[in-house]
């Protein structure tokens, strides 16, 4: 949709990969357990899809730009036979989007064949990039794969695992990866564990995936999430684990569980679903008021809030119903259809809030400009007061870890106070959870998090 | 999805209209506003979509197979000017879908062209097609509405009202047509107004909608719902009503409130999601039992379960969540994907059913597979026990009035017994609302509703 | 292409059944043979195809807008078994072309399903559609086939055969037809014989097609042509012939000969190919001058030009080049692409013609442009002198019997003589074959043939 | 097509090049012209089609599969504006296409962004790619052209004209290649001139093209060839030449003249159709037998054909008819459908053969399959005899300079001698020009052509 429908943060990507030891020559199961994976992972990524299978001697790709679904086809599926493969999602922009830039990228270099799936963000490309034209390098792309492809080309000479080891080591920012050699499945994650990668298990075999519940949708048994800074190599001998980088201290991105992820993912020990039930009530906690009902902007702020509901003890509506069959055309609106962007996809439910004080909870506010659409729906629907519950802190500094950063300057709480923001959206009162009562909902070190976005800590110095 | 991921009844269609009285000649205006109509009933019918504009002298047509998004870009958009515009959402059914059963249906006869929409089903089409063929009638489609076409080209002698009503005491059974000629805008509903149809009003311009959800969306303001048997016409000296029928007792279909259509919806006076709140309660009153949490089955049963929950006093859990990305690829998943139809869409969260006693609340069951599917997903995922409600009675009996009967073989509740279907689904205990809990629900004679599927007391008898 | 590449008239249509009287339920032999009859009838229309195959109790129809090729694929066609198939291919205008007015026209009637295709143009539409929509008949296209279907159905009292010729007293103009009942394959010719119709046979079953060149591509033998106002019926019983109409003298469309038709096709008993060498031959004879070579515009103008060459003993050259990969993207071509819109078809070979004095053969002049640009270009690449010579005699009067009659008032030589036509062309000399030539070609009485574009001699009197 | 419909050599691409030294910023009249120029090579390759332009920052670039009337389309090409564009056309195997193959290729390297077309086949690139793999070079196809590419990385250290002389010495085999950087075209040949380059003017400006024909379709005028070895730079500062290596003695390819380029061209001074014609009166000169009648298999074999018939003083007749409407689609013919194959694409003039002895002029052999197919079908058209005379010697050796050489073991000259082939073709007799005889026809030195497919003498020794 042309027009802005989702006022949200955009995730980077989804990676999954699989290895079938003892699949036939024939087999096309590596290929669609993939698909399935991906299919699970879609909210991660709207943009393109690719899968990219070993058969042993040599590599297969299919890609293409859209939904899993519209990029695969059993004709498709059919000429991916392979025990190996790997598979990527990739967000969607406002900007000119390119097939060049989809994931997985192929590419052959002095040890055979690679398929390679990148997840995160790196922070000093441009002067790895630099470094490699150099020396000779071309570059199809703008995508940071190309450079981490080009830097295991330059160490070609070692064993697949001491390359990556030395890659890893001129990498830096968020990566979580999937790779596919002609024999072998490759894991892994930067020294932060920045961004998500767990391994799972399926009749004997080997998954790899972005979060728990493409593993849960493959029927696969959650095994581990990769450590921060590990390699994990599956191959005919099985699986074995390398430590490339030691993990500083592990950095995790707090976004996944605030709004990136599926609510039934479990990353890194933590249950999103509950982590955002309890954000909710942490935030009724801090901020609860006087009011009639509780009401969720659906879906991603449903979770925070039943908790904020089940905290205070005012009863949860259905106050807003979103229309779940969103397109990609923009049809021009007339000009009597006054908030159009947003009724497209919500749209009030007058009798449930005529003549109520609303708290109305979102997971985030990025611009503000789609709370204030609502709050004013809310109001013309007969609200007598709304009061927005946010259930995290401002956003205040930009993410250089793969999060879309096209939209930096449009940090509403880069640029307002609360009660600016407050002004802005028209609402009766406005409450973000602490920072504080964030961290304290995880009982964990607040270190052991990414939350460069709220309090400007960036694990990773960036100078790109 | 070429395997069953919705075990629901199919709801028919969707109608839009619009006449703009001062449009200049070549504003698209009408067919934007219809645009965004279709797409906010799209619930309605998801297997073709078509807008027909009348420019006062002609009328163009637009139709084709897919969602509204996808059969209207801004360049076919920008080919339908005119200032009334009718337009259709059809459902999707397992069989043959052909473009030819696509509506609007746009013919010329004696005094001029016309565009008509309908969601309903006739249930003497048979014997009017053949008294129509005797007197010499072509059918290209298969469709009740080239039946009213035929009907009104055979009374062409007559003025148009005369016509439509001559044509209505011909035709029995469920209707809601909009449609235009060259020059009016035309809304009818059959005598017992089976299937709902609203006025809206925007800018001075009335606008005829199958819900008010669409009205909401285009930023119309509701003005009545069309009386059963009424007919509106609207044309340069304004809007007039005719009674074409008396209403003998009318026979709101159920069903809408149960699960066809939006919660924000109000059809006949009565709020969709209050109703279906309603009735959560009254399930809780009639069927509570012993248990930690209540989920839902996304998203249609989640009213009801928020009621269920409010009434019982047994926290409310999001115990399963959902794949948002549904697509119409089939790619067969491999041997071990077990359950994947169920778990592409649904996925449990663990971490909130696990040791659990969990009440989980459905609007309806039909075949029962996926109900099975689910109860069994929640049983792996560590629930203790597993309670279904049902926050409506066993649909025992067809439905010949427009929804989907090509199952009518596989209505579960037609073949078995309570204690039945439990044990088919694999549920610790099941219960059905009681057809009169149902009814005191809504605080209104019984008799104002068809609810045949439930209790067989069909209000139009059923020949064909 | 936007743009004018093709100064031609353009043919209605092409037309192909067949009756399998072996075939097993499921076998797609007959849409299959009907598939690569219509492929071999594609210069007949380019617009649409369709093809509709009955069962022996079902009609199954698949059209679509394109090239036969582009309509159907190996699943389309497998979805269309049964023992009877006709199939049509429909011309492309510069107008809005639209799905609906695509052929076979599949209908049901008293009687039962009939699938009908039409070449040719009837004259008395308009009071037809009028007489019919009195007694109640609707339409939903502007074709004359649906007149017919209409026609069909007011006679649904009689036998087939007798309806079909109330039907042929009813309209008057230039059709050839077949259709398809379930369990009948018809074709029937107006009674001038206009447009051609031809019987062939393959193992036993019974082929009908608008030329030969049909027959040959599928592998059947030509029986014979249907005679003007024959109706020919073939069913389990075999084949009969009745004459709907007696033939008060036939009326040929001499543009078969001259353009229309495929040169490798024999139509009436005359074969194309030799038809326009003998045209050539005969243009020289009238109108030959001092030259160096003998060029054509190909392709249509190749066989008169080397029947011209072979008369005059001037040397055939090949003087313009054809660009077969012709599409329909229009993209605007820059200032400098000078006469591109012909250029992109068709180039001089400049060491062919520099320095020569050219006589260039065409078979025809429409609008007299590209014969304008050709020249020029012939010109700029160094021929001394350009004569050009038309192997037909001046278009004057607009064809009502199923060519392209937008053009009416774009004949050049219904606006300009032949001196006029010269200069605005920029031919050094210009002649056109006389009518006396063009039928001393043929040795046949004139009246054999409707010449009517050249000398104004309508056989059907034309009200509309 | 699935089956063979032609069986002839396949030409491997053509490219194009323009640059607009006084064009706007938003200009896309370079992106424009390309398309026409693609548009005219379209001969040369159907198999994908690209365009790159720069606007002296940057480089944009737009490919696909399919024609370049499919790939482009008007919102394409506004989306490619600039003052540098090239263009390739790449040709169309029965194997698998890929995208990732389809040129031109965008780099980014040390000294900026280049897009680069190539026409040809290098026999050293297993030997150049293991070189560049050891040096850490990655290859995301199997393209030649990617080998260049990374060689010119290789050399980045160098100016541009540097650079691509030791590219130059560095590669071996065929290539004409067209590329532009952010601020220069440049073309350069293979110092044998294998394959064509040909430089124009257009309105001051520089135009690069495989053929001249693409020089007339967009308005330009012939400057000169590109000579053997030589290097051309366009830049704001005019245009240079550089001599980047010496020609030893050139060897144009000779079937460029038999079959590849288009009739309308001129290349390295000599043209197609005056080359094709002499050919055919030679063959005649040579094999000239007692018969009625000369015909073609068109469209590539009728120059020769004519030049047969005015040598020999048998008259020429159109034979064969060629449909003009082939598609993609298979649809499997019936059992009845003999020779369908070929019949589909051409049929005898029954008329025009039927007891006469014939003899049929092609410009090569490749299977003989088709050539079998035509004979048969011609004798039973009635022809007594069948004399097939080939304008060109018997194809014996594969080629590794640029043509498919998928077939190599296909070739039936290879396999067979002259009278094995008649026997197997059915003809009553069957002449191949002699190799001295086609030389004698161009009045040139025989080392100024590459023949290795008809003598063996390969100009460039062949490792691979």
């Amino acid at each position: 949709m042309c027009y802005e429908l989702e006022d949200k943060m955009k995730e980077a990507c989804g990676v999954f990969g699989i290895y079938l030891k003892d699949a036939a020559q024939e087999s096309t199961d590596a290929a669609r357990t993939t698909f399935y994976g991906l299919y699970a992972l879609q909210h991660r990524g709207q943009e393109s899809a690719g899968i990219a299978v070993s058969n042993g001697q040599n590599i297969q790709l299919h890609k293409g730009m859209g939904l899993v679904s519209e990029v695969f086809s059993p004709e498709i599926i059919a000429r991916l036979p392979g025990k190996i493969a790997v598979g990527h999602v990739r967000y969607s922009t406002t900007g000119d989007s390119q097939l060049v830039n989809a994931q997985p990228l192929v590419f052959s270099y002095l040890r055979g064949m690679v398929a390679l799936g990148h997840n995160g963000n790196l922070v000093n490309t441009n002067e790895l990039r630099e470094r490699l034209a150099t020396l000779g390098s071309v570059f199809q792309s703008t995508t940071d794969t190309e450079v981490i492809a080009n830097l295991l080309a330059r160490y070609s000479q070692d064993r697949l695992e001491d390359a990556l080891v030395k890659a890893m080591i001129d990498i830096r920012g968020a990566y979580s990866v999937v790779l596919t050699t002609e024999d072998k499945l490759v894991g892994f994650r930067d020294p932060f564990g920045i961004r998500p990668l767990c391994l799972g298990e399926i009749g004997g075999n080997y998954v790899l995936a972005s979060e728990t519940c493409a593993l849960d949708t493959v029927g696969a048994r959650f095994v581990r999430d990769i450590a921060p800074g590990e390699i994990v190599v599956v191959d005919s001998r099985g699986l074995r684990s390398i430590q490339g980088l030691t993990c500083p201290n592990c950095a995790h991105c707090i976004f996944e569980y605030i709004y990136f992820a599926r609510p039934d993912s479990t990353i890194d020990g933590i249950n999103v679903n509950r982590a955002r039930r309890a954000m909710g009530r942490q935030l009724a906690r801090e901020s609860s008021t006087a009011a009639d009902i509780v009401i969720s902007v659906p879906d991603s702020g449903t979770s925070a809030a039943l908790g904020f509901a089940e905290e205070s003890g005012i009863p949860f509506e259905e106050g807003l119903m979103k229309n779940r069959y969103i397109g990609r055309t923009f049809i021009q609106p007339t000009q009597q259809m006054r908030d159009l962007g947003v009724r497209l996809k919500l749209n009030p439910v007058v009798e449930a809030v005529k003549g109520k004080r609303v708290i109305m909870v979102d997971d985030s506010i990025v611009r503000g400009t789609t709370s204030k659409k609502i709050v004013n729906m809310l109001k013309e629907a007969g609200a007598t007061e709304v009061h927005m519950r946010v259930a995290s802190p401002p956003t205040i500094y930009p993410c250089f870890y793969g999060i879309d950063t096209s939209r930096r300057d449009e940090l509403i709480a880069a640029k307002m106070d609360v009660e600016g923001i407050r002004n802005f959206i028209g609402a009766d009162s406005l409450h973000y959870m602490s920072v504080e009562g964030m961290f304290s909902v995880f009982n964990t070190d607040k270190d052991w998090f990414c939350a460069a976005c709220f309090n400007g800590n960036y694990p990773i110095p960036v100078d790109d």
